[in-house]
């Protein structure tokens, strides 16, 4: 599968990995934007931003942009995280230049007072609606305790305070900070043709603004350590995440971290699905590996009934301590390397799958990686590496946060109620 | 994509599709069986069975099958539809042999009464839940109200009671009866090597019994045109369900339905999108057309506060006469084909796609269509076909059911509330 790149004069950076054998094209812009950019006052503008981009712009109103998507039967979409804001649209070959333009054109939005005034209750209302929901909620809460003064702690979203008090001017200067050429990757993958779409990023971006780029805090972080019990009456099962230190996107170590993380973790045949979830002691018990810029995570959560949180919160710990201690068995991580495979196999069989794992692969480790170079990567994880991960990130080194009906819980191995 | 087919001489057929560009290989085998082969005493025997297949054999505990699949990374499922059990799974090419041998496996279960015990009260958990979820619990009735007497209108999951009084003896009756190898279709798609997929099937599944194969009730209907309002206090939306008629699996007129339905009714740009979603009348208000073997019909569904389902009630139906009287526009079924040829072509590009298209094609169409197969039949559908389909089978003479709190709804047309 050839990768190609190309630096347009403005900044805009263009990436794309050809297939002829694919019979679509998938496309995106990957802006290197997400609530850590933010300062306190503009909360959740990110996010905020992101919904405007599909308000119109000087060419189409919102109501064309929806209509020239469906005419071309395009599947688009767009998400906001800590660290990237990404438009993205899967098409049949013969879409592309519609696609480019489209997606191009929604990214200098309007930004018109009036569609910004009507947006914010589209917002405050999604915020009103993740609050309804504990497991969103709970790790929300459990990043912010973790990161403390880390702006990967800030909340994607905001709040409504935080969104009620924003102003057009506002965001409109975030806006023109952040979405400078140069912090913007045009990434296509699938069945299409190199030069064209170089042509047509060009033609549609090749004015845009270039500017300085840049993200403060890129520190690396183990954690606050603190243990916070969250009581909300109306949730009827206690929600239990921790959070400790793992390696950033950057790390060599980061395929031996996801391999330890689906040991641990994964949903099925892992060890806290059979010390928690098989026996039934919990609803759900799970850990992942998220990986940022200059620092990482291990989030482990738990949910069950609220009387049995204290005994799993035990049991979970006493799974992250015997990993500690003892790593795990080379059973485990072949099991563990052959999902990951596996799924890394399958999720590549799609345009849209390869468009996000070469869009954050540039993004993050500043090269290309094939899905045959990432296959390798995982070969290579040893138990070895693996213990190499625990000794420089301690998975026991927890920071906890419990949200349910609860108004205490004991923290492990302490005297008191928290 | 060559396609390849082979009977056993027990009568077990087996297909595939072979992509050497695919990197994973998906399989399946199709059970011909479903809801609509249950008599009344033993309602919702076939999904029991389903989950028993994964309670073991005599050569593998329930654990050792969950075991085994996750040592090779296995993406592996089943479901249970109105007239299909289907049990599949995607693995890495070079567990094609271990996948083969666990599926064909667990195929022939046993059964055991202890374990049987023990499903029943998963079952009637899972019941329970279903019963919670209103968009479910509202299509499934509003099937059993439209089909009245048409073994379609059983219900999948059964009842409390009748799980509760089904015996081991009546599942393994209807294990025997309907498990044969000529009800039966092993299918592959993907990365593989067929000669070697027909000798692993036969040597897994060459000695299953033949038997007879069958199904009653297989006429056509255009529903009972009953009204029904269900009232569930604790539900907050009304959920209108209105089925119409439509073609059969196996008609030529199935493609035009499919763009017709998606013209009326898909998620974005349809016709109820803008009348009632758009607007803010309605939360949600889509269509789908659903094939069966026999007979077909269109789903409308529209949930919304109950004060407005009356209103909303009188807004969908004039959106179905409109276009039983003056069809669709043009640009209409552009955009519907559009959407259709995106998506046909997207859910192609995995394995696991092409598994369920080249399975469900052979059981229904009994014959391979290939992708372009299908996409040519898209493009023929003109505005003649679907006023055919329109004349046929008119897509405003509905069933209707309401469930939420609502006690009575007026039938719009009708002088007395219902």
């Amino acid at each position: 599968m050839p990768f190609h790149t190309h630096k347009l004069a403005n900044g805009l950076q263009i990436i794309g990995e050809t297939r002829p054998s694919a019979r679509s094209v998938a496309l995106g812009f990957f802006v290197r934007t997400g609530s850590r950019d933010e300062t306190p006052e503009v909360s959740g503008v990110t996010h905020f931003l992101e919904h405007m981009i599909f308000k119109g712009t000087p060419r189409r109103t919102a109501l064309e942009v929806n209509l020239e998507f469906d005419r071309i039967g395009a599947d688009y979409n767009a998400f906001t995280s800590e660290e990237n804001t990404v438009f993205h649209a899967a098409v049949l070959p013969e879409y592309l230049p519609t696609a480019v333009d489209i997606l191009a054109d929604i990214l200098r939005p309007s930004l018109r007072g009036e569609d910004f005034d009507m947006e914010k209750n589209v917002i405050i209302e999604e915020i009103g609606m993740y609050e309804d929901q504990p497991t969103f909620c709970a790790y929300d809460n459990a990043k912010r305790v973790y990161f403390a003064d880390h702006k990967l702690g800030n909340s994607i979203l905001g709040t409504a305070d935080s969104i009620r008090a924003m102003t057009r001017d506002q965001m409109h200067s975030y806006f023109e900070r952040r979405y400078v050429a140069p912090n913007i990757t045009a990434v296509a993958a699938g069945n299409f043709d190199w030069p064209t779409f170089v042509a047509l990023v060009e033609k549609h971006g090749g004015g845009w603004q270039p500017g300085p780029v840049g993200r403060d805090c890129l520190r690396e972080t183990s954690g606050s350590g603190k243990f916070e019990v969250m009581t909300k009456s109306k949730v009827t099962q206690e929600h239990v995440i921790l959070i400790a230190p793992g390696p950033s996107a950057d790390s060599p170590l980061r395929y031996a971290a996801e391999l330890l993380a689906m040991a641990v973790g994964d949903d099925s045949g892992s060890r806290l699905y059979w010390e928690l979830v098989d026996p039934g002691y919990a609803d759900s018990a799970d850990a992942s590996f998220h990986e940022y810029e200059g620092t990482g995570s291990f989030y482990t959560s738990c949910s069950s009934e609220p009387e049995e949180a204290e005994e799993n919160l035990a049991r979970v710990l006493e799974v992250l301590r015997g990993v500690q201690i003892e790593g795990i068995r080379e059973e485990e991580l072949n099991q563990a390397r052959n999902k990951m495979m596996s799924r890394l196999v399958r999720g590549s069989e799609r345009p849209k799958g390869r468009l996000m794992a070469v869009g954050m692969g540039w993004t993050y480790q500043h090269e290309y990686r094939s899905v045959d170079d990432d296959l390798r990567a995982f070969e290579a994880v040893t138990l070895k590496s693996i213990r190499e991960v625990l000794e420089r990130y301690p998975l026991d080194k927890v920071t906890t946060l419990a949200l349910g009906p609860l108004e205490t819980l004991r923290r492990p191995g302490s005297n008191g109620r928290e």
